[in-house]
């Protein structure tokens, strides 16, 4: 089968593979029906992640078919139509009983990164029964590849630790795909005031018809300012770029970090299906998957290219 | 002046009386805009609310203008305009300081039930500077009425309570006022289904165009099996009429009662001035003081009138 | 295999069964070291259980000895030492994912109910990997019999849901196992006082020694003076016998009900094995596998035999 | 009457000043009767709190006895005897509302900070009916100097930020004051393990019979190792001297930060009473008023005075 490649600091291929088989009783293998690029395979093209080893097929998000199931999966079956959660989640151990799938012992993000990943023909899906959602007829499968990673990554760090509620004033520093991500799903929660800040105009005006009550372009420095002007002097929940713990240590606030566990999935899953978000807003490119490489040079250049997340789909 | 007196059981009169004084530091005096009457009083005409005794001015909700204040009053001025808690709040004791106002050592629901109330020219209001707040210039005022009790006892009580989350599936059992603010506050939490019940069509076409997804006349009896076709059988958090403990004690429920506190006031102020929120839309009729009786008779009967609240001005 | 059956209402029989198979990938077979005998086995034995029917083998405690497992189990192995949950759980269903195991679609209470239990040589343990707990070496195994069923059911049913506080004002109505395994867990935080109500001054004597600051024997019918003297009027969160809800509707309470879903699994082992609780204090008497029928006659008549829980072991 | 006055970088002394007096209607003039030092006089004395001006007096815990109370105070009398809250609160703002007494519009920490303090014959107490709390007859009044301050901001900041919980993990850096009356109440919610780690082996001698499961001295500089043996490698919720974020970021953990707001005096008073807990442990000296400076001297030297907490009594 056809895979992209990760070769080594800034080199990626498309290679040919063998087509991956089932290897322990809780594998399945689906068949790649749509795809996309996470700003995180950008990273390990940089070299930046180092449990990410040359040779490797990158990708953790899309949808696709079930090809075959180990002899323990009894949640899906041939032909069904899937969703890949980008954290792979036994169920059983004592971390993901407790809702952090992403420490999973036997699972985690290693989609991509320590074992094959999605950008290909078929993918081997560890622990298949938790890792993987069924897509019920009639939804529409490109919208949902947005709930691999991006939504319930900024719904989850962003929303869920955010604790965001009725009535708030919250700031989101950067208006990428994570950032709008979360600029839609905070929405689940009404509250009072969206500040939106980014360097990028046009993301600042995807922002505002996403939703943002406010919009600031800190390209001028002066970010904190129009805040608090924004806020009558009484700011929000936000993130500095440099964190002065010595100037922060009696405001009550805390700092949150978490790796997306996708364990909103089923909420993430019931808000689409009931039309509570357009999850297909974030979408701006297509491509075949003979093309990845084009769209990995579009989505790399997201600036020129007003990208935001791109679909490849199969063939 | 003039106030609507409780003259007991069935009997109610617009009679003459003094205007109220400042008796204790934290007092103000408030001269009465616009009132509304509740379900409540309707009850306390009838006789069921023992500690609301003949000769006493009803009404609990409403705006004024700040007439005077005591020695002990620093947040609020004269001539300020000011909206009315329902629920009366010293803010020092033990119950308010756990946000349990309605449970106020000195405070608690005590307009128009144990101290005269504000169907009347003026009313006296007990811990002035935590039981009223401060109406920003350019509010709907009349909107605001609907936050003296109505709002807050559908999103403490229901929502807040209820504890409803982007997903769930909700019933509410009732649409009348009270209910329908639970509709239009539930949806600050983004619940995949609400489900609206009601034996008044009339009603159930209001609840829908507040937002109910779904609605069941329960006038045929079968209100339950209606409910689980529109749950795909699951079921959802309800209240039935009555409760059979013996059948429940294994289901993870929580049934949970409370009185309103107000606690939520600053939220839902908030909700309202960015536009969250269209309380108005409770507002279905309009009298002035002199027609209060009027305004009594179109609320009592409100399957014939339509009423939902009414609102009384100052002449 | 010799094993207790239930033979109808009121009929119970040690007789020969064939010793369980594995059936699925996720079962392991486990011979029984020790069990014991709950409230719910004379329930079933009254006739009061309709899901158990006439030729089930009885119990839903214990631990024991792997025999052998399934293929697809991972976290346990032949001669593992493991603790039996009351409670099976396939952990990937919806209702696990929250928490729930007691609402678990293939799985709950189904021990000693639906499907042959744990009083009998063997006993097949459905989804192993999450429906049973290893057994560090070392620890008192006995003690451990008192978490399959009782000890959780205390803390999850009675402490979590009644979200005991430090500082707290606490009743427990019921001083039988539940509610000393209530009292025993409910100390995890700190609560300032803890009223225990009985009728069986002996079961009182026994709280107080376990750690209740405070008994009222409810045989004369004043309990409730009683508890308001004990609590300067201020009452506690408490269990009435019959609940009038229209007298509760404005006291801010939540009612809850749940079934152990035994998901503190972890932290019960933890504050055992670290000393943080002493579960033993819960044995009052000890029978071999052949003196079952005895130790039901024990258990069955707690207020003559002073019997709390009784352990039954392998001959 | 005698204070001990602030005079700038290094520098104090005790003065004569005029008794305070009444100035607002919610002001009560407190006889002070014992009163104590706390490492922040410490930092004010190097000129490191900007807010606080030479010729204030200092000190901001203590019990004394109401002298007078303006108009509006309800809750005191002439002669009660009360416990100073370090944190000045007028229970209305919308920060008191939200239990962020801290933030108080018009308090805050203010004692010994912006306004004078306890460490005199007399203070002035805004806001008293939020800011004292009544002490029973027959309390330990010594004990409960350590309220004002030091087992509130333990608990608060330390134990439920920390969200502490039973079965967990805890480790504590820093074996002062403030990190002991962390360890004291997080016991409360019965942690499995909790790790004390400081550079002066007096002060884990004392954590260890102040319940502390386990010490480490940091001297080393091999601390981080021997927290992971004491855990079999699972570590634990703490506060690295230095923070790398870039590490952190997949963690799923919370950094918070608060200042104390005594939000909790209600419990800590209730489980004092109870003797679920034991201030008086941290008490290690006591001088008279005329002894102040000596008093200072031996706290400030902690390490070869072995002192944690020093009370100062009214001659």
């Amino acid at each position: 089968m056809k895979a992209l490649i990760y070769k080594g600091p800034n080199a990626k291929a498309i290679e040919e593979r063998p087509k991956p088989e089932i290897g322990a009783p809780g594998d399945a293998i689906v068949r790649m029906l749509k795809t996309t690029i996470c700003g995180t395979d950008l990273h390990i093209l940089k070299g930046d992640v180092a449990s990410c080893q040359p040779g490797r097929i990158l990708g953790h998000e899309g949808v696709g078919v079930i090809d075959s199931v180990g002899a323990a999966v009894t949640a899906f079956h041939k032909d069904d139509h899937v969703l890949i959660s980008c954290v792979t989640a036994c169920a059983k151990c004592e971390y993901c009983r407790r809702g952090m799938y992403s420490h999973c012992l036997t699972g985690g993000w290693i989609l991509g990164n320590s074992i094959d990943g999605t950008q290909a023909e078929y993918v081997r899906i560890p622990h298949a029964d938790s890792s993987l959602y069924l897509i019920p007829s009639g939804a529409d499968e490109e919208a949902l590849v947005m709930l691999s990673d991006i939504l319930p990554t900024g719904f989850e760090c962003g929303v869920l630790n955010g604790k965001i509620t009725p009535g708030a004033t919250v700031a989101i520093v950067g208006a990428g795909p994570i950032g709008l991500a979360t600029l839609l799903t905070a929405q689940f929660y009404s509250p009072a005031q969206i500040i939106m800040i980014d360097l990028d105009n046009n993301r600042l005006a995807v922002a505002k018809r996403f939703g943002a009550t406010d919009t600031i372009n800190s390209g001028d420095g002066h970010a904190k300012e129009a805040l608090m002007r924004l806020t009558n002097n009484r700011g929000v929940d936000r993130v500095p770029v440099s964190l002065h713990l010595e100037q922060l240590w009696d405001r009550n606030i805390s700092i949150t970090t978490r790796l997306v566990d996708t364990v909103s999935m089923p909420v993430l899953l019931k808000s689409l299906s009931t039309g509570k978000i357009d999850a297909s807003q974030l979408i701006t490119h297509h491509f075949k998957f003979a093309q990845m490489l084009e769209a990995y040079d579009t989505f790399a250049h997201a600036a020129e290219t007003k990208s935001l997340k791109v679909i490849i789909e199969a063939d």
